[in-house]
C-alpha cells in the first residue's frame, strides 16, 4: 500500500467502464458493488444505456481471464488497484477483481467536499490460499437467507470457503432422493433441498466462495440411523438427538453394505458439491457401539486391528477410496491422522497448531481452526492474534507450504437465524484479515477501529448481528423501555458453550431468546472501560473528557438497577439477572468511589477494602449464562484503591 | 369478552391436547404456537412422547372440521375461547381455531409468580370476511422471505388476504412459462418463480389466509408490452419505466388477439392461484394512447362509445366473460365502476367511503381501501378511525351486507425489503383491529398501548420494523455513536408519497438508505410529547414526574445538535438534516423556556413571541423528505406562552 495525494470524487456521475475479459459473474460482481456504493452514499448514479469506456469511467475494472471453471485453492485471488485520476483495477481473475472490488468499499472516505476514494497504490493477495468459515446448520438448521447472507459478509472480508457442516446426531439436512429417509425422517422437515444446494453452491461461487461440504461419518451420525438403522453398528432404533455432545451412534466399518450405501450417497453428492474437496468430517468417535459388537470385534481380530483407531483408519481408507472414485479429495478432522492415512488427505486441525504440524510434516495438507471456535466467546483480539503458522511450531518451509490455511468454525448448539450473525460477526472479520493479511501486521487497536465500520457495513448485506440484541431485549419486555436492559447486557457477554453445558443444559429444543442470547461477545464496553481505567489511572489526579465519560459509565451502571428491577416484575424472564443487574450497579458505585480516593489521593477505609474485595468476587461468577466483559479494568480500579 | 379470577400457570408441563377433527395444518398451527410461547418466556415445554389426553393438558383444542378447501370469504373464523383451570379453545373449522390461538398468544400475562394465561371467556367472530393487506413487489421487489414474514404477521392479528400487486409500469413479477417475456424482459431478473408462487400461497392457506392476486389492466401495464408490445395501443418499443406515477402504456381493447392472449395468460396463473377472486386492477388509464391510435379511435365509433369510460368497460367485460370461463370472480379498482359492468364484479374503493357506498347500491361487492393507504404516512390512529361501513353512508342493510371488508395498501414506491416492514408495522395491526372487531371499539389510547406490545411481539416471526431504524442510522454513520440521529429521528416523519414526489422525486434507482428511510410514521414521541404538553397545560404552575419527563426530552432535543453536527462532516449523507437538528434543538430550548414562563406566571417577553412565531413556520417546513412529529402540541406549548 502506497498512499497518495489523489483523490476521486463519488458523484451521480460515477460509472463503470470494464476493459478485457468480461462475463456475467464479473459484470453481476461490478452491479452489487455499485448498489452498495449507492446505498452508503445516497446518491443515485446515471444508468448508462451503452457500456462506459475509460475516458468517461471513475473506475476502470480489467480481469485478465474468468479463473478456474470450479475455483480451488490455486485460484489466483490478486489485485491491483490504483486510485489516482481515476480508478483502475486489475486482476488476472473474475475473483481476483472482486477481492480488489470490496478493497474499493472500504476505501470510501468522506469530508465536507462528499464522498471519495482517497489516492493509493495497493498490490494485494493473500496469506493463505483457503480461507473458510464452517457454518453448522445441524444442532439448529439455519435457512438459505442465513447463509446467502453469510456468503456475502465472508466475500466483503474476502473469505473464500464456506464449510457447510450437513449432518449432526441432531439433523440430517441435506434432500437425498437416493435415500430419502435421510432427510425425510433425519431432519424435522428441516433440510435443503437439491434445488436449494445448486442455489447456494451458485450464489457462493458469483462471490468468488466454494462450497465444502461435511457429512460427519462414522460418529456424529444418529440422523443417518433414524431411516437407515441397518448401516449402524448397534441396532437401533434411532432418533434425532436433542442432547448435546458426544452420542454412541457410529457406522459399522466391517461390513461392505455399509460402504455401498456411504457410496450410493456420495455419488449422489457429488455433483451437488463441484468443490474438489469433500470433508468426512471423522472426530470424536467414542467407539462403544464398536466395543458392544461381538461381530465387529471378531471383524477387528481378523483384521489384526489392536483397537478403535485402526478399525476408523480402516474405515477412513475405504472412504477415501469411494471419493476418489467420485473425483473428491478427502478433508477430516485430527482424529483420522493415522499412519495408515493416504497423504493426499487434508487434516483439518480442531486441536491446534501443534497437530496441524505434525499433520504438515507427516506429508498431509492441513487447515487450522483450533483457535477459532466463535462458540468459546474469546474476543477479536484473540482469534486475530492465533496465527495458523506461528514461528513457534519451526515448520519447514516445504511442510508450512501444506498448510493451507484457516477456518473460523460456528457451532450450532447455541444459536438461532436470529443470533448466528451476532455469534459470527464482526468477530470473523478479524480473523478474515489473519487468513489474508502478512502475519506482521498485528496493530489490535487499528483492528478495532477498523472493525467497528466493517462490522456496521456488513449490515447492508441483510446480516443482523447489530440489531439481535435490542430486538430480543424489546421481546422480553414488549412495550417497555429497553434502556435499563441495553446497558445491564453491554457489559455482559455469554459464557462460553462449555460454561453453557455445565449449568442448565441447553438441548436442541431450548428456547434462544434469553438475556444471554441478547448478549454479545466482546462488547465495546470491555475495551471502552479498559481505556478509560488504563488512562484515569497512569495520572488519577489529572483531568480530562475520559473522566467524565467513565463516569458517566458508571452512572449508568448505577442507574439500570431500579430499571431492571422493575422490569422483572413485569416480565420473569429478566428475573435471573437480578443478581448481575446488583452487581453492575455496585461496580459503577465503587467505581466511582475508587476514582474518588485515587483523584484525591486518600486511602480507601478498611470496610470499603472488604467491599471491593467481595465485590469482585461476587461478580467474577457465571449466572444466567453471562459474565461481565469488563472485570479487567474494574479489578484493576478498585485494587488500586486499595494499595 | 368476559374476565374472571382464574388462571392457568405456564410452565415446563404445557401441552396441548387436540380433540376433534385434526389435520397437519392443525397441528402446524398449535406447534407453531407453543414454540412462539417458549420464545416468549424461555422455558422449554416438555415434549410428549404420545397425544395428550384432555386431564393431563393446559390447552385442549377442539375443531369441528377443516373448513373450506379452498378458503373463501364464507369461511367461518369464529371460536370460542375458557380459560378457567384450563384452557379451551373450540371453533368450527380449522382456521377459526388458528385465530384463537392467536388471541391465546395476546392473553400471556406476567407477575411475580410467573408467565400465565388470565381467566376469561371469549365468543369472537370477524365483523368483515375481507381483511387484507395490498402488497405491491413491482415498484420494489419483495423477496418471498420478507412476503412470508408479512402472512406470520397478518395472521398474528388476523388478517385474512394477501392482495399481491404482481404486475405494473416498473415490474412484471411473476414467472409465465407460456409466455416467457413476461418475466425474461420485464422484471430486470427479480420475480416469483412458479413453485415459490405455490410456496407462498400453501404458506398463506396454512396461516388462514388467502391469496388474491392482481395483474393490473389496461394501463400500468408498461412492463408486458417490453417482451410483448403487439399487446399495446401504441406501436413501442416499450421499456421497464423507472419514474413512478401514471404512464401511456395500456392494453389495445380492440383486437381480438390480445383478448386471446390475456385468456391464455389468466388460463396459466389461474390454477397457481388458487382463490376464487382475481384482480385485473382497471386503474388510471389515461387514454393518451387510445386517443393518438386512428384503428382504435374508428372502433369506437364502429361500436358506438362515446368516451375512453365505455371502452374500458367493453374491455372489462370481455375480461370478465375470460375470468369466468376460468372460474374466478373478478375485483377491479373504483374506475371499473360503469353501468355496463357485471353485477358479480367486485369493486375495491381507493377514492372512499362514498364511492365504495355507490358500487353497494348498484349491486356490487365492495371493499375499502382509501383511508387505508400507508404511503399516505398517516397515524395509527387516523387508519383505526375510518370505518369500511360508518354511519355516514346511510346503507340500507342489504346494501351494507355487500361491503365484504377492506384492505391496508403498502403501495412500493418508496420501500425496500429493509423499510417494508417500519411502514407497514405496526400501523397495519390498528386496522386489522378495526376491520374485526365491532365498530364501537374506539377507545384510541387503550389501542396505543396495546399496540405498542403487540408491534415488538411481531418481531418474534422475523419482522425488523422495529429494527430497522437504527440499522440504517448505524449505516449512515459507521463505528461512530447514533444516539444524535437516533433523537433527531424520533422527532421526524417521512413525508408522504405525495411530498416525496414534488421534492426531488425518487425512482425506481433511488437508494432508500437516507434518514427518511429510517425515520417512522407515526412515531412514538409524537404521542409522548403531546401527552406530556397536554398534561403540563392544564396545570402549568404544579410539579409532577411528567415535567421532569418533558424537561429531560428537550434537553434531549438540544443536545442532540452538536452531535449530528459531528456525525454531518463525516457523512455527506446527513448533512441534509441539519436544518432540522437546529430547528429541534431551539423547539427544545423555546419548549423550555415556554415552560419556565408559564409554571412561573409571566409574560413572554415580545422578541420571544416573534422568535416563537418564527420557529414554529420553520419547523412546520418539510426538509429531507421529513417532517416534524410533534408540531402538533409544541404549537399549543409556544402559543400558550405568548397569549
Amino acid at each position: 500500500v502506497t498512499w497518495s495525494t489523489g483523490r476521486v470524487a463519488i458523484d451521480s456521475t460515477f460509472g463503470v467502464a470494464i476493459v478485457g475479459y468480461t462475463e456475467g459473474r464479473l459484470t453481476r460482481a461490478v452491479d452489487r458493488a455499485l448498489r452498495r456504493l449507492e446505498g452508503r452514499t445516497g446518491i443515485t448514479f446515471v444508468r448508462d444505456t451503452a457500456p462506459r469506456d475509460t475516458s468517461r469511467a471513475q473506475l476502470v475494472v480489467r480481469a485478465g481471464k474468468a479463473g478456474m471453471a470450479v475455483q480451488g485453492v490455486e485460484e489466483d485471488e490478486s489485485y491491483a488497484l490504483d486510485v489516482g485520476t481515476r480508478v483502475t483495477l486489475s486482476a488476472s481473475t473474475v475473483v481476483g477483481v472482486m477481492r480488489g472490488l470490496e478493497t474499493v468499499l472500504q476505501l470510501v472516505d468522506a469530508d465536507t467536499a462528499g464522498y471519495y476514494l482517497p489516492g493509493v497504490s495497493i498490490q494485494d493477495k493473500p496469506r493463505f490460499p483457503w480461507r473458510g468459515l464452517l457454518i453448522d446448520v445441524c444442532r439448529h438448521f439455519q435457512s438459505v437467507a442465513v447463509i446467502e447472507r453469510n456468503l456475502d459478509a465472508m466475500a466483503a472480508v474476502k473469505l473464500n470457503v464456506l464449510h457447510w457442516h450437513l449432518s449432526e446426531d441432531q439433523g440430517f439436512r441435506v434432500e437425498s432422493k437416493k435415500y430419502p429417509k435421510l432427510h425425510q425422517l433425519g431432519s424435522d422437515g428441516l433440510y435443503y433441498t437439491q434445488d436449494e444446494i445448486r442455489e447456494v453452491v451458485a450464489y457462493a461461487r458469483d462471490r468468488g466462495i466454494r462450497v465444502v461440504p461435511e457429512f460427519d461419518m462414522p460418529a456424529h451420525s444418529s440422523s443417518w440411523f433414524v431411516g437407515y438403522p441397518q448401516y449402524a453398528s448397534a441396532p437401533g432404533p434411532f432418533v434425532i438427538e436433542r442432547a448435546f455432545g458426544v452420542h454412541d451412534a457410529v457406522f459399522d466399518p466391517s461390513r461392505d453394505e455399509v460402504y455401498a450405501f456411504i457410496d450410493g450417497f456420495i455419488g449422489e453428492m457429488a455433483p451437488l458439491f463441484p468443490d474438489v474437496y469433500f470433508h468426512i468430517g471423522g472426530d470424536e468417535a467414542n467407539g462403544k457401539e464398536w466395543n458392544a459388537n461381538a461381530r465387529i470385534q471378531a471383524f477387528m481380530r481378523t483384521k489384526g486391528f489392536k483397537d478403535n483407531e485402526a478399525l476408523q483408519a480402516y474405515f477412513n481408507q475405504r472412504l477415501e477410496k469411494i471419493l476418489e472414485k467420485h473425483n473428491k479429495h478427502m478433508v477430516g478432522w485430527d482424529e483420522i491422522l493415522h499412519p495408515d492415512l493416504p497423504h493426499n488427505v487434508v487434516v483439518q486441525s480442531w486441536r491446534g497448531q501443534a497437530s496441524l504440524a505434525q499433520g504438515a510434516k507427516a506429508g498431509h495438507l492441513g487447515i487450522l481452526s483450533a483457535p477459532y471456535y466463535l462458540d468459546a466467546m474469546r474476543s477479536s483480539e484473540y482469534h486475530y492474534g492465533a496465527d495458523p503458522l506461528p514461528d513457534s511450531v519451526g515448520l519447514a518451509p516445504a511442510d508450512a507450504a501444506r498448510v493451507l490455511g484457516g477456518e473460523v468454525c460456528m457451532w450450532g448448539e447455541i444459536v438461532t437465524p436470529e443470533t448466528i450473525d451476532s455469534r459470527i460477526w464482526p468477530r470473523s472479520a478479524a480473523v478474515a484479515e489473519r487468513f489474508w493479511s502478512a502475519s506482521t501486521v498485528m496493530d489490535v487497536d487499528d483492528m478495532y477501529r477498523r472493525l467497528s465500520v466493517v462490522s456496521v457495513e456488513l449490515e447492508e448485506l441483510g446480516l443482523v448481528h447489530e440489531s439481535s440484541s435490542a430486538r430480543l431485549l424489546r421481546r422480553l419486555v414488549p412495550g417497555q423501555h429497553i434502556g435499563p436492559l441495553v446497558t445491564l447486557v453491554s457489559a455482559l457477554e455469554p459464557v462460553n458453550l462449555g460454561g453453557r453445558m455445565n449449568v442448565n443444559p441447553a438441548t436442541q429444543l431450548t428456547p434462544l431468546t434469553a438475556l444471554s442470547d441478547a448478549a454479545v461477545p466482546d462488547p465495546r464496553a470491555r475495551r471502552e472501560v479498559a481505556a478509560l481505567v488504563k488512562t484515569f489511572l497512569a495520572n488519577p489526579a489529572q483531568g480530562g473528557g475520559y473522566r467524565a465519560q467513565l463516569t458517566g459509565i458508571f452512572d449508568d451502571w448505577r442507574e439500570q438497577r431500579p430499571g431492571v428491577t422493575a422490569l422483572a416484575a413485569l416480565s420473569p424472564a429478566v428475573r435471573e439477572a437480578l443478581p448481575q443487574s446488583a452487581d453492575l450497579a455496585d461496580l459503577g458505585t465503587m467505581g466511582l468511589e475508587a476514582m474518588g480516593y485515587l483523584a484525591a489521593g486518600t486511602v480507601a477505609p478498611a470496610d470499603w477494602k472488604a467491599r471491593a474485595t467481595a465485590l469482585l468476587e461476587r461478580a467474577q461468577q457465571r449466572r444466567a449464562h453471562m459474565r461481565f466483559a469488563v472485570m479487567e479494568p474494574m479489578r484493576a480500579l478498585l485494587l488500586a484503591a486499595r494499595p
